[in-house]
């Protein structure tokens, strides 16, 4: 049986954030941006935990990591630091945590519903793999209805960088673009807002520390660089993509905007969720932390 | 008669840094990195001239912006800003200065043979235009000989985001990259060396400051964005790209470098070349930046 917390609603069977997932954020309440952790439907501040000592031994540099405004010197200092980060939190919040220890951190934690979260990192940069065969297949037919799947697609992993700085955070509003379409029926292009807004619900991955230029990653030692996931809604005007993107591919059709989940779950909670998958399916759909949200804004927008 | 400097290198016909162009970059030397001006064979260490008051009258967070260690803070203070730091430093360099200014500025002077250049702001991302009808038939003939330009080319232009983090400064050594391609006489993919490893030489726009997201900026504010300008290598691995390329675009074939020149050229030089050239094209080509290395060492990889 998994481990309780003292953040009651976290225990809650219809809650996405339990004690087991403690995904990473950066939220703003009155001041500047800060990390935190969700639990519960509470938010904890872990630049206050810092400051306070409540992350026990870890080294000092850790403690400057969490007190940035962003993930990414915290993703930087890779792996075994993120997961240490992860299990000394779970010690602060579990239900057998000491009460001295309880009542330092219950200063830290702060109601969900008075935060604004924000995007997580400083993207650097950002690809969009076009995985899985029916989806690429499906798209494909928008584009090429008699030749949907191209020679290479089962060879090579198909991608592209995305706009990283059209990155936005989920529940930020998202105008629909203009651009040039060329209607089958005229010869000439026109300009005007798209007819043909689209998503594509996508699992975004945070690559969390770097390798140097030029030296690959064999695939084996993949995993020690993924820091966490998030949903992505990936924004796409069909109409501008189809005269748009050859030869050089999709560009205007997706820079207007991407949505991306605030809360990155962690590579290790998502391998907890796949063993789980395979003994308890009711169990995982409780805890899988998808919000429901993103994808009514998108209907609301076709 | 253009203003001379009391920098006597800068005066020189072949240099490509007299008092007129002043570009802006970024450099190390033994300690950290810092924004210089370059001016003859010398770099001008714009964090020092600001801690030491020589930037003059420019409000606080100028000087702040000029002691970053990338450009990306003055560059978002606006193209006012940027021209008043200009004429500030012209006015120190000037061989008309006041000889107290001038020994207070020499101290911020160091000779260019003895920093490192570096990438001089944080590309938060980038577009590869197919700019150059010239250029994209030629091209487009290395992939489709019996349709080198779509039909899209002459009404809307074509990009694509390149890949910002592998952006590198000229002189960096850069690795031939290794991929998959599929050879004509061959029915599967194979792995190996690039063989076609090609150089396409671009001019790079700085981007100053930004826009909200989803607000378009008209044609005839752009020039108010643009900070200034460098030179771009877009290395490309022509074997990789031509078997990846469809339907995304270019990835990998492009993402293992991107080299650009270090000192950025600010637009309202590149204004006052344009208007040189209608009247002495013999100045222009001493006056024109260009340094000949990154090519010489293109040509070297091929």
């Amino acid at each position: 049986m998994a481990v309780k917390s003292w953040v009651v609603s976290a225990n809650s069977p219809e809650c996405d954030f339990p004690l087991e997932n403690l995904p990473f954020g950066v939220f703003r309440q009155t001041g500047g941006a800060r990390i935190g952790i969700a639990i519960g439907d509470q938010v904890l501040d872990l630049c206050g935990c810092a400051h306070q000592g409540l992350l026990g031994t870890l080294p000092a540099e850790v403690a400057v990591a969490c007190s940035s405004d962003s993930l990414n010197a915290l993703m930087a200092l890779g792996r075994s630091t993120w997961s240490s980060v992860r299990r000394q939190v779970t010690t602060l919040l579990a239900s057998d945590s000491d009460a001295s220890v309880r009542e330092r951190t219950k200063q830290h934690l702060i109601p969900m519903r008075e935060v604004r979260m924000q995007v997580p990192a400083q993207i650097g940069d950002y690809t969009d793999f076009y995985a899985s065969l029916h989806h690429a297949t499906r798209v494909g037919k928008l584009f090429r209805p008699d030749n949907p799947l191209l020679p290479n697609y089962k060879h090579v992993p198909i991608g592209y960088h995305g706009r990283a700085s059209s990155i936005v955070v989920s529940g930020t509003g998202v105008r629909r673009p203009s651009g040039q379409t060329k209607p089958a029926n005229s010869a000439e292009p026109t300009f005007g807002a798209s007819r043909s807004l689209d998503y594509e619900l996508e699992m975004g991955i945070f690559i969390g520390s770097g390798n140097p230029l030029g030296e690959p990653i064999p695939i084996s030692a993949a995993e020690e660089y993924i820091f966490g996931m998030c949903l992505v809604d990936d924004w796409s005007a069909r109409d501008i993509q189809s005269w748009e993107y050859q030869p050089l591919g999709p560009f205007l059709a997706k820079s207007f905007a991407t949505t991306i989940s605030p809360w990155v779950v962690t590579l290790g909670h998502w391998n907890r969720i796949g063993s789980l998958w395979q003994s308890d399916r009711r169990r995982i759909r409780r805890r899988c932390p998808i919000s429901r949200r993103p994808i009514r804004r998108a209907r609301a927008l076709r």
